[in-house]
């Protein structure tokens, strides 16, 4: 695991991702229990970390790390985009609890971190899946974006069809509007916190 | 590790990936030293096996698995891209032995895959990093296509800053560009092999 | 695992128990990143399994494996003896939904099971443990019974002070009455349900 | 492994349980060929540590570490008691040395420690099973006390039947007179050592 | 781990060597602990295991397979040549127990075997090697022989100095001599039991 | 894993070995991918480690590690000697380039060493065996030794029929002469170099 080096000054933001057995409709094996984790979880956590990093001044968190839980205890499409919107409420959330303590004097969060799953389903642009569109999409496009709506990381996959330049650019612009619409939703939600 | 089932009539692709310790400047602990898979090789792996079944024909090939090997001798930025496009190489020539030897009567390969990197250096587009580049590189997109040109995976990722619509979109202009140039020296050397 | 063999005509039933990070005060590491299953959390999950084991007719219930998930989302205090009260109303309700699918003729369930912690603390009896009285406690007992109040496990741990006979029988009696005023909050909710 | 901090002044005991493949009637597989330890051993191990802490001063201990090795070579019934019996003059015949290579002023021990397992076999109530009672026995209690014959661990199971409070008064008084025999016969040893 | 294929008509030995924590001067840490086999035990059972199957005809053993446990449990020098020796003789017992039990009709052992260790101490040739010898010995062969005094496996270190031809000739031939002796004490032992 | 102490004065050479899947005819699963080393992995990279530091003074080293690495490309028999004979030159290219950067002052490499099997095909001697060969051959020996052709190790094993002291020394003189000659061919290669 990568982090801060003792006398670097510097901190490091980690982020865990795990579903619980009951999250899924078919009981899902306990990563413990078949002894590894599971590839699909390390590349989701590996992401989420990426997102909540790539808006963090790792010097101004000073040498700390921050562990960043998401653990999906329902699961129904787009868990991974859910980890990184409600990561980043979290790390809000932790950062004004150590200022309150004093841990910290002024906050390292740089910006604000959304994101969204659309999809290709029956040969249609969808925002947001759930998990019955999800698993009969034709293709799947994961988007993060920061609070000035810049992308961080777009990660596409062509499920059973490979797409053309004109579908991908449309799934991009719908991301893009729903992303602007969950960074007000975020926004709301901290004044209110 | 996900594979055909008896009876099914349905077969399986999956890819490895591994680095040499010597293959980079500074040696890499080998996977089996430190006990476990490396995450970002599991998660190239991944991408290698989806891309390169996105061409397969699953049904076609017949209750067997093919085993795509992508063992990296000496790195030099872009080793995902170049495992895909090497791996294609390697499982047209696997097929024809297969209908060589008479276990294959038609080809499951439906389609030609190509991939490459491109990348923000110094705020200019460029095409397939060299290592030095890729380290200095504000921001990194994988790309891989079909034969046709449209895609099958995207994967682009801010490393230090955002970047906004107007730079993806020219990224992902160079990176078409690009993976076209490469499925015209593949089809020549799988013509000349 | 222990689990039922084929052609056996009996089956298994077995328990899995884990902490979320966030349930306690201080972080939990994950069971995963320490790359294996606590001590702790695999002495409490046998323990589940047994007390549920010992209610189950494993004959009646045929040649398949029931899952009973404790997931622990906030722990304070006695989470072993909850998850087998809330384990055994799991229990009654997947055997009602497998009999209404009839997958079931009978219900393989041939008695209620409960499950209660008592301790010392400052020299006093104390039923049901909060987490700062537990980690208090000079002394902890887990008693779990059946629907006739007959002793189905008894766990007693001396943390700092040994106990005398007529502490222990003390302790034995609370947790019996505490037990008794748990299947009947059991026994209401499974009719409500 | 919980153990000693640097600068604590407080060390740590902690004991280690394992069965020799021949130790038991039927060939029992090594935990390090199926990888890890099994949940069985675990939970023993654990037992046996907790028991021995429970009579020394850790403080007075100094930091340093006591290894308890029980291994099993011969397996008949009351391995974990005889393992608490054994491992407590293991630690007295320790000290013993410690002290005489001056390595420590006075011993931390502060008391003795004795272990016995009683079950139900055919109704009847039974000191010190064999394994062929053991295996037939409706009931099984593992019981722990210093050398004052106080409480330190009960660890009662119902095998295939649940008992009544006054069985498990019956079998406590059986363990506690066991007990009593086995502490005159640890002295007696210690004397003649 | 290889071994039989059912239906092949042929069957496996296989041998497993451990050290107890005790069985050193200074204590051994438990494989389980440290959570891998380590690589000198791995090493010694592989030789144990190739040289009893030297004497034993696979075919004639039938489909099951014979496991020759080798637990240590007071090392003094030589332990893998011990465990040789000693595991003949457990094998040539197992053998006995299966023909009396009617579960083969004729013995699989083809021939006899023994191992023992020399080493170059003081400049000076020298027979089964006791700790304190081995550990300032200069070389260190272990020779394995059949009943012929055939070689089966010669393994030949030069721990501090390298050997010349004549002085590994003079270990050879006084290890010979040895396993001539043990071969002769075996006999007489097996004809005892 | 072995290796110096801080404040010893003293360094480590340590190798690995690994056979890419692809290097065999059959394709050998990855260790990574089973989860643990291979027993005969673990045993040539011992036998490597030891074979060169059989030649180098960990003191004059000072407090480095020296890494050999001995990834197998393609595997056509003796490939445990091809790694001591190829690791030696690495090694000393390894200590040109630390003397180079002005890391050490004088090379603690004290001798050459090579490497050479040998084996008995169809009841005749031969020198470095092929792959065919050695999967044909009675008996295999793998022979180290020094500058001057003193013995480091010896390693012989019978595969089918052990062999008389006749036959031993006679490969032992075989293998003698063909160190003699890679020693030669080593030394021209780093004049060379």
């Amino acid at each position: 695991m990568p982090g801060w080096r003792r006398g670097s000054g510097s901190g490091w933001l980690t982020a865990e991702y795990g579903m619980l057995p009951a999250s899924t409709g078919d009981r899902k094996a306990r990563d413990i229990t078949r002894g590894k984790l599971d590839g699909r979880s390390s590349e989701i956590q590996r992401l989420i970390g990426r997102s909540l990093r790539a808006i963090v001044d790792l010097g101004a968190l000073g040498e700390r790390t921050l562990w960043i839980d998401c653990d999906v205890l329902t699961a129904d499409g787009g868990t991974r985009c859910a980890s990184i919107c409600g990561g980043y409420i979290a790390l809000e959330l932790a950062v004004r609890r150590l200022m309150a303590e004093g841990l910290l004097d002024e906050t390292p969060i740089r910006d604000a971190v959304a994101a969204v799953s659309v999809g290709i389903v029956a040969g249609e642009s969808r925002l947001d899946l759930a998990y019955l569109e999800d698993s009969r999409a034709d293709a799947d496009m994961n988007v993060v974006v920061n609070g000035r709506g810049e992308l961080i990381e777009v990660q596409a996959t062509a499920e059973d069809r490979s797409f053309g330049r004109a579908q991908f650019d449309e799934l991009l612009d719908l991301a893009l509007a729903g992303t602007q619409a969950l960074l007000e939703l975020q926004a709301t939600a901290l004044a209110a916190a």
